[in-house]
């Protein structure tokens, strides 16, 4: 927490910002410990260049911000109270002007911008929005805890949903025993809503789940994550229930060959890009290259998607410490849509996938 | 739908603004008809004071937004193109230029807005949040079928739950059945967390389900709704699981007069704040008046919490078709927590509570 309070200094520093004004949850939750929806109120961190942090939360959370580790200065408000002026009698009584802030523009809106001008008067406007991401790609030891433990989750939840598998279920009845099965667990948040589809559904790109049944010959998917402690899984696999058509499995190999080939090339200093491209050509010289319409991953942590994008025309370059989903996919109307997708740790000298569950394709 | 987009541009035209640009998912559901998340991607409604308004949304959307009723012109882009570039191309084809804008400003980033500037050059920027708020306050035929809908389906949540009660059961176990049962009527979406709550963890502001068991003697507290077609509904309701002392049916009976003395005041022309101050009164008469920290109720529709807010100092007054909640509560520390919240139509006359599920102390 101290540290990653040291690196936005140093940034703020370097670039001869005043402070900085963090708002989303997941920033607020990176540089504090403290995870929190605040859901209309106010809930920020205020990183002068130079002294002590103060978080912005409802006064009622203080105790619990306390309990998870926030050691600076708290302003806990009350819902008759404006935060913003808090804060700025604050400033005022440390002799700090604000002249130039570094705000979350991706996440800050127009009114709540609206509202710091009105108490600190004009002040130069910067984006902190790529600095955080950058310190926040290469995830610590303690984060590494919380995604694994996430994985795992997620991987349970495949297992799950396999051993639901049964003639005439819905893909509504299984994801239902997906989710009961986690809050069993103690989890009750989802990385993004649960995707069991069957068939057509899932060789769909509007695929949503809902009352289609299972049913011999076809291909189920199972897209979902967990959040653990603030931290996000997501892992798609696609199995087989009954006896598959040879197109089907054809496709069902080429993803996984294209999954494989991408991950194979996994290490610091290649780029995100060629990883797409390696796995996109798999799937084009298959003859599906029309069916993989999407990028083949994104980065994952506090956020389910998150900074790198792996896309064609990245030009991002793999870090030790980054963590990142790789899922390419293949879906033709009527026939089959498939999706393997992992979490992938770059580790010093290649890769360990955080998803364990089985890829060769399985039948139920 | 036309006769929103009218409404709309009825406003415009009276504040000689150029167009109204509507960002929210629940803003363009209400003008659109269509429904949908389009997570970092851009969804929004262009609705010029006089002419055909645009619906910007992902190009593989189209035929949804379609399917939903939107008759008017729709840009449906890529992911390598711009949507506000394609709009600012497309109004420069119809030699329109946009002069002043209302935005969402309650919602718009302050990286959209900056988006918009680029395309569209200077513009004088106003608000259309409260506009908005005062359209969508009261509800229409088509609305209250959707809100009935998801009364009924919290009603039936309410149900499962009691039904699911048994010693030792812990709260995330229920948790987990009420959306099991909900998921298997094809429910997927909650209005926000479910909470079951048990005990002390009722009487705790910062309650979350957890492992907590029910036990006898206990009141056993929850707070959920249902997304249906978009529309939300929040119903709470606190049981007795078995024998209860006299102060913990004190707390509940003095929680059910507030509730009820609210509810009998509610028609057209009351004011918001008199049913707050009703109800607060019977609970200060009853000894209660600190343990009630919370407002008395909200504004329901699209968002589970809209406006209005119900609260001491509200200068709102109540229009028939307009429908909100009631939620007086008491939370003693170690002794009991009470909720009780109706959703309530403010009809011609009087109300309908929406939620109707009994409200004398069920013992279980």
């Amino acid at each position: 927490m101290k540290g990653k309070i040291k690196q936005i200094q140093q940034y703020l520093s370097s670039r001869s910002i005043d402070a900085a004004f963090l708002t989303s949850t997941e920033n607020v939750c990176y540089t504090t410990g403290f995870r929190s929806n605040p859901h209309e109120r106010w809930l920020a961190v205020f990183v002068p260049q130079t002294g002590e942090s103060t978080l912005i939360c409802p006064g009622m959370e203080e105790e619990e911000a306390r309990h998870a580790g926030w050691e600076y200065r708290i302003i806990g408000y009350s819902d008759t109270e404006n935060p913003i002026q808090l804060l700025h009698t604050l400033l005022q009584t440390k002799n700090m002007a604000v002249s130039s802030l570094a705000i979350e523009s991706s996440h800050l809106t127009v009114d709540r911008l609206n509202l710091l001008k009105e108490s600190f008067g004009s002040f130069d406007i910067h984006s902190i929005d790529q600095q955080m991401n950058d310190l926040r790609v290469v995830k610590s030891q303690d984060e590494l805890v919380l995604l694994r433990k996430a994985a795992e989750l997620a991987d349970f939840a495949i297992e799950t949903a396999c051993s639901e598998l049964a003639e005439g279920k819905t893909e509504l009845e299984i994801l239902a025993a997906i989710e009961f099965e986690l809050k069993r667990k103690g989890i009750t948040e989802m990385s993004f809503s649960t995707m069991v589809l069957t068939g057509k559904n899932a060789a769909s790109p509007h695929g949503n789940p809902g009352l289609n049944k299972i049913k011999r010959g076809d291909l189920v998917l199972f897209d979902l994550g967990v959040v653990y402690q603030g931290y996000c899984s997501d892992i798609t696999r696609t199995v087989a229930f009954g006896e598959l058509s040879k197109e089907q499995i054809k496709i069902y190999e080429t993803v996984l060959a294209a999954e494989l080939k991408a991950l194979e090339m996994v290490k610091p200093g290649v780029k995100a890009s060629d990883l797409d491209l390696a796995a996109r050509k798999v799937i084009q010289d298959a003859g599906y290259g029309d069916f993989f319409p999407h990028r083949l991953g994104h980065g994952l942590g506090l956020n389910v998607h998150e900074y790198p994008s792996i896309t064609s025309d990245s030009d991002f370059i793999l870090k030790e410490g980054m963590t990142f989903t790789i899922e390419p996919g293949i879906y033709v109307p009527n026939i089959a849509g498939v999706r393997i997708e992992d979490d992938v740790l770059v580790t010093e000298n290649g890769y360990e996938t955080l998803t364990k569950f089985p890829k060769t394709l399985q039948y139920y």
